[in-house]
Protein backbone atom coordinates (compact mmCIF):
# COMPACT_ATOMS: atom_id res chain seq x y z
CA UNK A 1 0.00 0.00 0.00
CA UNK A 2 1.96 3.15 -1.33
CA UNK A 3 2.03 5.76 1.28
CA UNK A 4 1.76 9.91 0.11
CA UNK A 5 2.89 13.12 1.58
CA UNK A 6 0.69 15.84 1.56
CA UNK A 7 1.36 19.41 2.04
CA UNK A 8 -1.73 21.03 2.72
CA UNK A 9 -2.94 25.01 2.62
CA UNK A 10 -5.85 26.31 3.88
CA UNK A 11 -8.14 29.32 5.32
CA UNK A 12 -9.37 27.54 8.87
CA UNK A 13 -12.66 30.66 8.17
CA UNK A 14 -15.54 28.30 7.55
CA UNK A 15 -13.76 24.66 8.90
CA UNK A 16 -14.37 23.93 12.67
CA UNK A 17 -10.55 22.59 12.97
CA UNK A 18 -8.67 20.10 11.07
CA UNK A 19 -9.47 17.19 13.40
CA UNK A 20 -12.55 15.21 11.57
CA UNK A 21 -16.23 15.72 13.74
CA UNK A 22 -19.21 14.03 12.67
CA UNK A 23 -21.65 16.60 11.30
CA UNK A 24 -18.72 20.05 11.56
CA UNK A 25 -16.79 20.87 8.32
CA UNK A 26 -13.41 20.39 9.31
CA UNK A 27 -10.32 20.02 7.04
CA UNK A 28 -9.42 16.31 7.52
CA UNK A 29 -12.98 16.05 6.37
CA UNK A 30 -12.71 17.48 3.91
CA UNK A 31 -9.37 15.61 2.67
CA UNK A 32 -10.65 12.45 3.34
CA UNK A 33 -13.95 12.93 1.20
CA UNK A 34 -11.84 14.25 -1.13
CA UNK A 35 -9.25 10.80 -1.01
CA UNK A 36 -12.52 8.38 -1.06
CA UNK A 37 -13.86 10.06 -4.16
CA UNK A 38 -10.34 8.42 -5.99
CA UNK A 39 -10.69 5.43 -3.91
CA UNK A 40 -13.97 4.79 -1.89
CA UNK A 41 -11.98 2.43 0.83
CA UNK A 42 -9.40 4.96 1.44
CA UNK A 43 -8.31 5.03 4.64
CA UNK A 44 -8.36 7.79 7.53
CA UNK A 45 -5.07 10.66 6.96
CA UNK A 46 -2.82 11.86 9.99
CA UNK A 47 -1.78 15.16 10.44
CA UNK A 48 1.62 16.73 11.48
CA UNK A 49 -0.39 19.45 13.17
CA UNK A 50 -3.63 19.77 14.59
CA UNK A 51 -4.95 23.56 14.16
CA UNK A 52 -7.93 24.33 15.80
CA UNK A 53 -11.10 25.97 14.59
CA UNK A 54 -10.27 29.69 12.58
CA UNK A 55 -6.77 28.47 12.16
CA UNK A 56 -5.19 28.55 8.94
CA UNK A 57 -1.83 26.19 7.56
CA UNK A 58 0.67 27.49 5.47
CA UNK A 59 2.30 23.90 5.15
CA UNK A 60 0.46 21.57 7.34
CA UNK A 61 1.61 17.45 6.92
CA UNK A 62 -0.31 14.96 6.42
CA UNK A 63 0.08 11.41 4.64
CA UNK A 64 -2.36 9.13 3.43
CA UNK A 65 -2.39 5.35 2.13
CA UNK A 66 -3.67 4.55 -1.17
CA UNK A 67 -4.78 1.22 -2.33
CA UNK A 68 -3.29 2.01 -5.92
CA UNK A 69 0.32 3.64 -7.07
CA UNK A 70 -0.64 6.95 -8.13
CA UNK A 71 1.66 8.97 -9.92
CA UNK A 72 2.12 12.05 -7.01
CA UNK A 73 1.40 14.85 -9.63
CA UNK A 74 -1.98 12.64 -10.92
CA UNK A 75 -2.74 12.38 -6.98
CA UNK A 76 -2.54 16.65 -6.45
CA UNK A 77 -4.36 17.13 -9.56
CA UNK A 78 -7.25 14.70 -8.41
CA UNK A 79 -7.21 15.78 -4.99
CA UNK A 80 -7.68 19.77 -5.78
CA UNK A 81 -10.40 18.72 -8.47
CA UNK A 82 -12.61 17.51 -5.76
CA UNK A 83 -11.31 20.05 -2.79
CA UNK A 84 -13.17 22.74 -4.99
CA UNK A 85 -14.76 25.56 -4.06
CA UNK A 86 -13.52 24.62 -0.50
CA UNK A 87 -10.26 27.12 0.58
CA UNK A 88 -8.06 24.06 1.12
CA UNK A 89 -5.75 23.00 -1.60
CA UNK A 90 -2.56 20.08 -2.03
CA UNK A 91 0.23 22.31 -2.65
CA UNK A 92 2.20 19.01 -3.33
CA UNK A 93 2.32 15.38 -2.65
CA UNK A 94 5.40 13.03 -2.62
CA UNK A 95 5.68 9.39 -2.44
CA UNK A 96 7.20 8.74 0.96
CA UNK A 97 8.30 5.50 2.85
CA UNK A 98 5.50 3.19 4.22
CA UNK A 99 7.27 3.86 7.41
CA UNK A 100 7.20 7.52 7.45
CA UNK A 101 4.72 9.68 8.96
CA UNK A 102 3.40 12.96 9.16
CA UNK A 103 3.07 13.31 13.05
CA UNK A 104 5.63 11.02 14.10
CA UNK A 105 8.77 11.43 12.00
CA UNK A 106 8.23 15.60 12.56
CA UNK A 107 11.07 17.25 14.61
CA UNK A 108 9.93 20.82 14.20
CA UNK A 109 6.79 22.53 13.88
CA UNK A 110 6.86 26.18 13.00
CA UNK A 111 3.89 28.69 13.41
CA UNK A 112 3.60 32.26 12.21
CA UNK A 113 0.82 34.98 14.01
CA UNK A 114 -0.29 38.04 12.48
CA UNK A 115 -1.60 40.92 14.53
CA UNK A 116 -2.41 44.11 12.74
CA UNK A 117 -2.31 47.06 15.37
CA UNK A 118 -4.25 49.67 13.30
CA UNK A 119 -7.83 51.46 14.08
CA UNK A 120 -9.87 51.20 11.07
CA UNK A 121 -11.84 47.51 10.28
CA UNK A 122 -9.51 44.53 8.04
CA UNK A 123 -10.68 44.41 4.85
CA UNK A 124 -8.18 42.17 2.57
CA UNK A 125 -7.04 40.56 5.94
CA UNK A 126 -10.43 40.39 7.65
CA UNK A 127 -10.55 36.57 8.98
CA UNK A 128 -6.53 36.43 8.18
CA UNK A 129 -5.04 38.46 11.05
CA UNK A 130 -5.92 39.33 14.73
CA UNK A 131 -6.25 43.28 14.83
CA UNK A 132 -6.56 45.22 17.69
CA UNK A 133 -7.40 49.05 17.71
CA UNK A 134 -4.58 50.47 19.83
CA UNK A 135 -0.85 51.28 19.08
CA UNK A 136 1.77 48.40 19.88
CA UNK A 137 5.82 48.48 20.82
CA UNK A 138 7.69 46.12 19.37
CA UNK A 139 10.79 46.26 22.01
CA UNK A 140 9.15 45.27 25.06
CA UNK A 141 7.69 42.67 23.00
CA UNK A 142 11.07 41.48 21.99
CA UNK A 143 12.11 41.67 25.15
CA UNK A 144 9.61 39.09 26.72
CA UNK A 145 9.40 37.16 24.09
CA UNK A 146 13.43 36.43 24.98
CA UNK A 147 12.07 34.38 28.27
CA UNK A 148 10.38 31.89 25.89
CA UNK A 149 13.69 30.99 24.36
CA UNK A 150 14.78 26.96 25.34
CA UNK A 151 13.28 24.68 27.63
CA UNK A 152 10.17 25.48 30.31
CA UNK A 153 7.54 24.51 32.07
CA UNK A 154 4.63 25.85 29.58
CA UNK A 155 1.71 25.29 32.18
CA UNK A 156 1.00 28.90 32.38
CA UNK A 157 0.72 28.94 28.44
CA UNK A 158 -1.48 25.58 28.05
CA UNK A 159 -4.73 25.31 27.93
CA UNK A 160 -6.91 23.63 30.37
CA UNK A 161 -7.95 21.20 28.47
CA UNK A 162 -4.66 20.15 26.92
CA UNK A 163 -3.79 16.39 26.85
CA UNK A 164 -0.23 16.28 26.35
CA UNK A 165 1.86 14.24 29.04
CA UNK A 166 4.13 17.08 29.86
CA UNK A 167 4.33 20.83 30.36
CA UNK A 168 7.39 21.03 29.36
CA UNK A 169 8.31 22.11 26.10
CA UNK A 170 11.59 23.24 24.43
CA UNK A 171 11.08 26.44 22.21
CA UNK A 172 13.65 27.35 19.63
CA UNK A 173 12.29 30.29 18.14
CA UNK A 174 10.50 33.24 19.32
CA UNK A 175 11.29 35.88 17.03
CA UNK A 176 9.02 39.26 16.57
CA UNK A 177 9.25 41.65 13.55
CA UNK A 178 6.96 44.89 12.29
CA UNK A 179 6.74 46.36 9.27
CA UNK A 180 3.91 49.35 7.65
CA UNK A 181 0.55 48.48 7.56
CA UNK A 182 -1.96 50.62 6.02
CA UNK A 183 -3.10 53.11 8.57
CA UNK A 184 -1.09 51.26 11.16
CA UNK A 185 1.42 48.84 12.12
CA UNK A 186 1.75 44.69 11.21
CA UNK A 187 3.49 42.68 13.81
CA UNK A 188 4.53 38.70 12.55
CA UNK A 189 5.34 36.51 15.57
CA UNK A 190 7.61 33.34 14.72
CA UNK A 191 7.89 29.95 16.97
CA UNK A 192 9.65 26.56 16.31
CA UNK A 193 9.37 24.00 18.58
CA UNK A 194 9.82 20.30 18.52
CA UNK A 195 6.20 20.38 19.74
CA UNK A 196 3.51 22.19 21.23
CA UNK A 197 0.86 22.40 23.58
CA UNK A 198 -2.81 23.26 23.23
CA UNK A 199 -3.02 27.17 22.92
CA UNK A 200 0.35 27.47 23.67
CA UNK A 201 0.75 29.99 20.90
CA UNK A 202 -2.41 32.28 21.14
CA UNK A 203 -1.61 31.98 24.73
CA UNK A 204 2.08 33.22 24.46
CA UNK A 205 0.71 35.84 21.93
CA UNK A 206 -2.08 36.69 24.18
CA UNK A 207 0.36 37.57 27.22
CA UNK A 208 3.12 39.32 24.71
CA UNK A 209 0.39 41.52 23.42
CA UNK A 210 -0.16 43.34 26.60
CA UNK A 211 3.47 43.94 27.29
CA UNK A 212 3.14 45.73 23.76
CA UNK A 213 0.42 47.64 24.86
CA UNK A 214 2.27 48.69 28.10
CA UNK A 215 -0.28 47.12 30.15
CA UNK A 216 2.59 44.35 31.31
CA UNK A 217 6.35 44.58 31.44
CA UNK A 218 8.67 42.14 29.94
CA UNK A 219 9.32 41.43 33.80
CA UNK A 220 5.94 40.54 34.39
CA UNK A 221 5.56 37.94 31.68
CA UNK A 222 9.13 36.08 32.60
CA UNK A 223 7.47 35.77 35.79
CA UNK A 224 4.01 34.56 34.65
CA UNK A 225 6.19 31.93 32.66
CA UNK A 226 7.97 31.03 35.83
CA UNK A 227 5.08 31.03 37.86
CA UNK A 228 4.06 27.85 36.12
CA UNK A 229 0.25 28.67 36.60
CA UNK A 230 -2.20 29.09 33.83
CA UNK A 231 -3.94 31.58 36.24
CA UNK A 232 -1.03 33.70 35.29
CA UNK A 233 -1.70 33.82 31.66
CA UNK A 234 -2.95 37.33 29.79
CA UNK A 235 -5.98 36.79 27.31
CA UNK A 236 -5.57 34.08 24.85
CA UNK A 237 -5.70 35.89 21.33
CA UNK A 238 -8.29 34.84 18.99
CA UNK A 239 -7.87 32.01 16.34
CA UNK A 240 -7.66 34.22 13.09
CA UNK A 241 -3.82 35.33 13.22
CA UNK A 242 -2.42 31.87 13.27
CA UNK A 243 -0.85 30.21 10.93
CA UNK A 244 0.95 26.74 11.13
CA UNK A 245 3.76 27.88 8.63
CA UNK A 246 6.06 24.60 8.21
CA UNK A 247 6.98 20.77 9.45
CA UNK A 248 10.21 19.90 10.07
CA UNK A 249 11.55 16.27 8.75
CA UNK A 250 14.73 14.94 8.80
CA UNK A 251 14.00 13.92 5.23
CA UNK A 252 11.81 16.15 4.43
CA UNK A 253 9.89 14.77 1.33
CA UNK A 254 9.43 17.82 -0.20
CA UNK A 255 12.91 19.41 0.07
CA UNK A 256 14.06 20.56 -3.03
CA UNK B 1 -18.98 73.67 4.05
CA UNK B 2 -15.98 71.53 5.05
CA UNK B 3 -14.26 69.22 2.59
CA UNK B 4 -12.90 66.23 4.19
CA UNK B 5 -10.30 63.79 2.17
CA UNK B 6 -10.69 60.19 2.50
CA UNK B 7 -8.10 57.53 1.81
CA UNK B 8 -9.91 54.45 1.49
CA UNK B 9 -8.85 50.60 1.27
CA UNK B 10 -11.41 48.02 -0.31
CA UNK B 11 -11.97 44.69 -1.22
CA UNK B 12 -13.74 44.60 -4.37
CA UNK B 13 -15.29 41.13 -4.69
CA UNK B 14 -18.65 42.12 -3.53
CA UNK B 15 -18.79 45.05 -5.45
CA UNK B 16 -19.45 46.41 -9.17
CA UNK B 17 -16.89 48.63 -8.95
CA UNK B 18 -16.11 52.26 -7.53
CA UNK B 19 -18.95 54.66 -9.46
CA UNK B 20 -22.33 54.62 -7.37
CA UNK B 21 -25.28 52.55 -9.84
CA UNK B 22 -29.10 52.06 -9.66
CA UNK B 23 -29.65 49.01 -7.38
CA UNK B 24 -25.82 47.71 -7.49
CA UNK B 25 -23.48 47.36 -4.83
CA UNK B 26 -20.59 49.86 -5.25
CA UNK B 27 -17.78 50.89 -3.50
CA UNK B 28 -19.17 54.61 -4.06
CA UNK B 29 -22.82 54.07 -3.02
CA UNK B 30 -21.38 52.44 0.11
CA UNK B 31 -19.29 55.33 1.56
CA UNK B 32 -22.19 57.91 0.21
CA UNK B 33 -25.21 55.64 2.23
CA UNK B 34 -22.47 55.75 5.87
CA UNK B 35 -21.67 59.62 5.08
CA UNK B 36 -25.93 60.18 5.14
CA UNK B 37 -26.51 58.28 7.76
CA UNK B 38 -24.40 61.35 9.15
CA UNK B 39 -25.74 64.28 7.61
CA UNK B 40 -29.40 63.02 5.53
CA UNK B 41 -27.99 65.68 2.68
CA UNK B 42 -24.42 64.51 2.52
CA UNK B 43 -23.70 65.30 -1.02
CA UNK B 44 -21.83 62.32 -3.35
CA UNK B 45 -18.38 62.10 -3.27
CA UNK B 46 -16.00 62.20 -5.90
CA UNK B 47 -12.95 59.50 -6.56
CA UNK B 48 -9.37 59.49 -7.76
CA UNK B 49 -9.85 56.75 -9.29
CA UNK B 50 -12.89 54.79 -10.85
CA UNK B 51 -12.24 50.98 -10.48
CA UNK B 52 -13.89 48.54 -11.97
CA UNK B 53 -16.01 45.40 -10.90
CA UNK B 54 -14.04 42.98 -8.44
CA UNK B 55 -10.87 45.27 -8.18
CA UNK B 56 -9.40 46.35 -5.12
CA UNK B 57 -7.62 49.57 -3.68
CA UNK B 58 -5.18 50.31 -0.63
CA UNK B 59 -5.67 53.81 -0.93
CA UNK B 60 -8.10 55.09 -3.39
CA UNK B 61 -8.67 58.92 -2.14
CA UNK B 62 -12.34 60.27 -2.50
CA UNK B 63 -13.06 63.98 -1.40
CA UNK B 64 -16.59 64.77 0.96
CA UNK B 65 -18.33 67.90 1.78
CA UNK B 66 -20.21 68.38 5.02
CA UNK B 67 -22.63 71.23 6.37
CA UNK B 68 -20.93 70.64 10.44
CA UNK B 69 -17.36 70.96 11.05
CA UNK B 70 -16.10 67.35 11.90
CA UNK B 71 -13.02 66.60 13.90
CA UNK B 72 -11.27 64.23 11.27
CA UNK B 73 -11.09 61.25 13.92
CA UNK B 74 -14.72 61.80 14.44
CA UNK B 75 -15.77 61.06 11.19
CA UNK B 76 -13.41 58.56 10.29
CA UNK B 77 -14.69 56.50 12.91
CA UNK B 78 -18.17 57.11 12.59
CA UNK B 79 -17.89 56.28 8.86
CA UNK B 80 -16.50 52.97 9.74
CA UNK B 81 -18.89 52.23 11.81
CA UNK B 82 -21.63 52.84 9.62
CA UNK B 83 -19.86 50.69 6.94
CA UNK B 84 -19.24 47.22 8.83
CA UNK B 85 -19.72 44.75 7.87
CA UNK B 86 -18.40 45.50 4.38
CA UNK B 87 -14.84 45.56 3.27
CA UNK B 88 -14.49 48.82 3.06
CA UNK B 89 -12.72 50.83 5.39
CA UNK B 90 -11.55 54.68 6.06
CA UNK B 91 -8.21 54.45 6.79
CA UNK B 92 -7.79 58.19 7.57
CA UNK B 93 -9.49 61.50 7.48
CA UNK B 94 -8.37 64.84 6.67
CA UNK B 95 -9.61 68.34 6.48
CA UNK B 96 -8.59 69.95 3.19
CA UNK B 97 -8.75 73.20 1.49
CA UNK B 98 -12.27 73.79 -0.60
CA UNK B 99 -11.30 73.80 -3.59
CA UNK B 100 -8.88 70.55 -2.95
CA UNK B 101 -10.47 67.78 -5.15
CA UNK B 102 -9.26 64.14 -5.08
CA UNK B 103 -9.82 63.84 -8.88
CA UNK B 104 -8.28 67.03 -10.40
CA UNK B 105 -5.49 68.04 -7.58
CA UNK B 106 -4.19 64.34 -8.22
CA UNK B 107 -1.01 64.36 -10.37
CA UNK B 108 -0.22 60.67 -10.06
CA UNK B 109 -1.49 57.27 -9.59
CA UNK B 110 -0.19 54.39 -8.81
CA UNK B 111 -1.29 50.39 -9.24
CA UNK B 112 -0.18 47.30 -7.99
CA UNK B 113 -1.08 43.70 -10.07
CA UNK B 114 -0.79 40.27 -8.39
CA UNK B 115 -0.37 37.36 -10.45
CA UNK B 116 0.41 33.76 -8.37
CA UNK B 117 1.76 31.05 -10.93
CA UNK B 118 1.28 27.84 -9.16
CA UNK B 119 -0.49 25.02 -9.82
CA UNK B 120 -2.69 24.45 -6.72
CA UNK B 121 -5.91 26.51 -6.62
CA UNK B 122 -5.58 29.93 -4.03
CA UNK B 123 -6.86 29.63 -0.85
CA UNK B 124 -5.75 33.05 1.52
CA UNK B 125 -5.46 34.93 -1.75
CA UNK B 126 -8.57 33.94 -3.58
CA UNK B 127 -10.19 36.43 -5.41
CA UNK B 128 -7.13 38.54 -4.03
CA UNK B 129 -4.77 37.60 -7.03
CA UNK B 130 -4.95 36.92 -10.73
CA UNK B 131 -3.78 32.52 -10.50
CA UNK B 132 -2.11 30.95 -13.71
CA UNK B 133 -1.06 27.30 -13.59
CA UNK B 134 1.39 27.43 -16.00
CA UNK B 135 5.27 28.69 -14.94
CA UNK B 136 6.14 31.95 -16.20
CA UNK B 137 9.99 33.73 -16.36
CA UNK B 138 10.52 37.19 -14.81
CA UNK B 139 13.02 38.31 -17.36
CA UNK B 140 11.19 38.30 -20.60
CA UNK B 141 8.62 40.23 -18.98
CA UNK B 142 10.56 42.79 -17.31
CA UNK B 143 12.62 43.64 -20.76
CA UNK B 144 9.02 43.54 -22.87
CA UNK B 145 7.81 46.35 -19.87
CA UNK B 146 10.84 49.07 -20.41
CA UNK B 147 9.02 49.49 -24.07
CA UNK B 148 6.35 50.74 -21.93
CA UNK B 149 7.74 53.53 -20.09
CA UNK B 150 7.61 57.22 -21.58
CA UNK B 151 4.94 58.70 -23.56
CA UNK B 152 3.00 56.68 -25.79
CA UNK B 153 -0.20 56.46 -27.72
CA UNK B 154 -2.02 53.36 -26.04
CA UNK B 155 -4.80 52.36 -27.98
CA UNK B 156 -3.80 48.91 -27.77
CA UNK B 157 -4.09 48.66 -24.62
CA UNK B 158 -7.17 50.19 -23.71
CA UNK B 159 -10.86 49.29 -23.91
CA UNK B 160 -13.18 50.04 -26.89
CA UNK B 161 -15.62 51.83 -24.20
CA UNK B 162 -12.60 54.14 -23.17
CA UNK B 163 -14.32 57.67 -22.76
CA UNK B 164 -10.29 59.78 -22.68
CA UNK B 165 -10.38 62.09 -25.06
CA UNK B 166 -6.74 60.98 -26.26
CA UNK B 167 -4.78 57.72 -26.24
CA UNK B 168 -1.72 59.65 -25.25
CA UNK B 169 -0.39 58.85 -21.69
CA UNK B 170 2.93 58.95 -19.85
CA UNK B 171 3.73 55.52 -18.08
CA UNK B 172 6.40 56.52 -15.57
CA UNK B 173 6.99 53.28 -13.92
CA UNK B 174 6.75 49.92 -15.10
CA UNK B 175 8.12 47.14 -12.65
CA UNK B 176 7.95 43.66 -12.24
CA UNK B 177 9.49 41.65 -9.37
CA UNK B 178 8.82 38.05 -8.18
CA UNK B 179 8.57 36.47 -4.73
CA UNK B 180 8.65 33.05 -3.43
CA UNK B 181 5.13 31.57 -3.27
CA UNK B 182 3.95 28.17 -1.09
CA UNK B 183 4.07 25.97 -4.25
CA UNK B 184 4.88 28.67 -6.88
CA UNK B 185 5.71 32.39 -7.55
CA UNK B 186 4.58 35.72 -7.39
CA UNK B 187 4.78 38.33 -9.52
CA UNK B 188 4.01 41.83 -9.02
CA UNK B 189 3.61 44.16 -11.52
CA UNK B 190 3.86 48.16 -10.76
CA UNK B 191 2.38 51.16 -12.85
CA UNK B 192 2.81 54.40 -11.86
CA UNK B 193 1.76 56.90 -14.38
CA UNK B 194 -0.16 60.73 -14.17
CA UNK B 195 -3.56 59.20 -15.36
CA UNK B 196 -4.32 55.74 -17.20
CA UNK B 197 -6.72 54.88 -19.70
CA UNK B 198 -9.88 52.35 -19.15
CA UNK B 199 -8.71 48.83 -18.84
CA UNK B 200 -4.84 49.94 -19.37
CA UNK B 201 -3.52 48.07 -16.74
CA UNK B 202 -5.14 45.21 -17.32
CA UNK B 203 -4.63 45.20 -20.59
CA UNK B 204 -0.86 45.35 -20.41
CA UNK B 205 -0.76 42.76 -17.92
CA UNK B 206 -2.60 40.04 -20.03
CA UNK B 207 0.03 40.79 -22.82
CA UNK B 208 3.20 40.20 -20.36
CA UNK B 209 2.02 37.50 -19.19
CA UNK B 210 2.00 35.68 -22.21
CA UNK B 211 5.39 37.40 -22.95
CA UNK B 212 6.13 35.86 -19.12
CA UNK B 213 4.74 32.24 -20.92
CA UNK B 214 6.60 32.13 -23.37
CA UNK B 215 3.94 32.73 -26.17
CA UNK B 216 5.30 35.73 -27.30
CA UNK B 217 8.81 37.88 -27.63
CA UNK B 218 9.36 40.55 -25.93
CA UNK B 219 9.82 42.69 -29.35
CA UNK B 220 6.49 41.21 -30.52
CA UNK B 221 5.20 43.18 -27.04
CA UNK B 222 6.47 46.06 -28.00
CA UNK B 223 5.19 45.97 -31.72
CA UNK B 224 1.56 45.68 -30.56
CA UNK B 225 2.05 48.42 -28.77
CA UNK B 226 3.70 50.59 -31.31
CA UNK B 227 0.90 49.44 -33.57
CA UNK B 228 -1.88 51.51 -31.49
CA UNK B 229 -4.25 48.86 -32.61
CA UNK B 230 -6.65 47.38 -29.90
CA UNK B 231 -6.35 44.16 -32.12
CA UNK B 232 -3.22 43.94 -31.24
CA UNK B 233 -3.70 43.01 -27.64
CA UNK B 234 -3.51 39.79 -26.19
CA UNK B 235 -6.07 38.35 -23.57
CA UNK B 236 -7.00 41.35 -20.52
CA UNK B 237 -6.34 39.78 -17.61
CA UNK B 238 -9.02 39.56 -14.98
CA UNK B 239 -9.95 42.06 -12.30
CA UNK B 240 -8.95 40.34 -8.81
CA UNK B 241 -5.31 40.74 -9.22
CA UNK B 242 -5.08 44.56 -9.37
CA UNK B 243 -5.00 47.31 -6.64
CA UNK B 244 -5.77 50.89 -6.88
CA UNK B 245 -2.13 51.52 -4.47
CA UNK B 246 -2.21 55.02 -4.08
CA UNK B 247 -2.59 58.46 -5.33
CA UNK B 248 -0.20 61.63 -5.51
CA UNK B 249 -0.72 65.04 -4.70
CA UNK B 250 1.17 68.07 -4.92
CA UNK B 251 0.37 68.57 -1.28
CA UNK B 252 -0.62 65.36 -0.12
CA UNK B 253 -3.16 65.91 2.54
CA UNK B 254 -2.27 62.21 4.28
CA UNK B 255 1.76 63.17 4.38
CA UNK B 256 3.48 62.79 7.65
Amino acid sequence: MPRYALQIEYNGQPFCGWQRQTDLPTVQGAVEDALKRLEPEAPGIGAAGRTDTGVHALAQVAHCDMAKAWDPFRLNEALNYHLKPLPVSIIDVKEVDPEWHARFSAHERRYLFRLIARRAPLTHDAGLAWQVAHPLQLQPMQEAAKALIGTHDFTTFRASECQAASPVKSLDQAEITEQPYPGGVEYRFRFRARSFLHNQVRSMVGSLERVGAGKWTPSRFAEALAAADRSACGPVCPPQGLYLAGVGYQDDPFAG
